[in-house]
């Protein structure tokens, strides 16, 4: 059987062990190619660069067999460049990730590791983003191996239903399997810290909490806290269709 | 009955043409509170600021009774900044436009405005994105008031479903009135337009076209084709509850 063409990104950049991690299991799976951002693009969310320009370098970081690409845009960026002026085809399957730090909830709206994936929903080739609960730059990424490996060969196994990628979170230390879960309803809280530049003028840091709204028990966030790595199938036709009746009933 | 309190924003900037009509409009509604970039911000998605720091200035552009506040960040950063930082309360509605550009189909998912109107629903207050179907700056945003007024007052009067914000697009020219519709199935074909720098080095712009892959009657494409305005009801619950139950059956 011919090896299946992996595609893989991420929003931490190109150096971060989340993405090195990824690259090495990918590597006993399939012919890998990386494409992936020079610079950190946490909160990029679906993000595309049309205000300035691409730059992309062929780079070597490890002696892996991978093929490897660092794009200064985004995770979206990285996807759309790849299939049209790297792979010159569309890949089996884009991964992206590991992220550092979760992607549960409505943190799939803010995330750059989602967007990638979702990209390759978007352009027809099945995604799946990656991500461990843990911010760390050291985090240790062994133990989302098993979890990895089982999920991508599902997928290059089954296919993935039209419409629809995947976001797998997998919580720190032991895991105890993976659950199939909605999306929890949730918010991050914020909160600005202001401080004052050493030219006196005022700037503030976006921080904030994440607020669970949601008390069903087949959300993410449920899986989660239980010690379960949670798989949530994510859409990108984001029409409300329950709501469509109802507002057809106002005076317009 | 008090006026309501109407949050403005965009991603063209603060100073474009289309926000500028839409706070024109908008002084006659409610009490207005302008919290917009301070630059482009197209194709931004979702994204929030958290590699960087926020700057915020409070300014005058013209004589209209509405605050304004520019902002060195995204869509979405204003409107969490707003919320958090100026106005120290949800407002009754955000509305964020008018855009340069068509929102309709896939683009929904890398819109800036959009990406503001559903932050406002993530904080659980109304959020409507507007844009007219012309990306020139001096576009005639004239047409569109009758359309933005009228899903405007009804929003405020009927307010809308939970988890739901509007994405209102308006065609160039006579307006036959007002569709609720669906996303139209489609997405952007790339083409990189590859240039050399004085420097010597390859660059990228990002360009391309979209494709509708809809045959559907029912969509906001066929509805601006016909000459009428599209509304979609969007949700920020990304779950494809539909692949649940066969994701499931999978060997995890």
């Amino acid at each position: 059987m011919k090896k299946p063409l992996i595609l893989i990104t991420n929003d931490d950049g190109i150096t971060a062990p989340g993405i090195r991690k990824l690259i090495q299991i990918m590597n006993t799976i399939g012919e890998v190619v990386v494409v992936a951002p020079n610079s950190p693009q946490s909160g990029m969310g679906h993000a595309i660069t049309l205000n300035s320009v691409l730059y992309s370098e062929k780079i070597t970081i490890d002696d892996g067999p991978q093929q490897e690409y660092s794009i200064s845009g985004t995770p979206a960026d990285c996807v759309k460049f790849a299939v049209n002026e790297i792979l010159g085809r569309k890949p089996d399957l884009c991964v992206s990730g590991i992220n550092h730090g979760t992607n549960s909830s409505i943190s799939v709206i803010y995330s750059g590791t989602m967007s990638a994936a979702v990209e390759a929903g978007i352009e027809g080739f099945p995604g799946i983003g990656f991500s461990l609960l843990d911010t760390s730059w050291d985090a240790d990424f062994s133990q989302t191996e098993a979890i990895v490996r089982k999920v991508t060969m599902q997928v290059l196994e089954q296919g993935l239903p039209k419409g629809v990628v995947l976001n797998v979170n997998i919580p720190k230390g032991k895991v105890k399997g993976i659950k199939v879960c909605r999306q929890s309803k949730g918010i991050w809280a914020e909160e600005y810290d202001k401080r004052k530049s050493p030219h006196g003028k005022d700037y503030y840091w976006l921080t904030g909490y994440f607020i669970n709204q949601d008390d069903g028990d087949d959300t993410d966030e449920v899986a989660l806290n239980s010690g379960y790595a949670s798989l949530v199938p994510v859409q990108f036709d984001l029409t409300a269709h329950q709501a469509i009746e109802n507002l057809k009933k106002w005076n317009l």
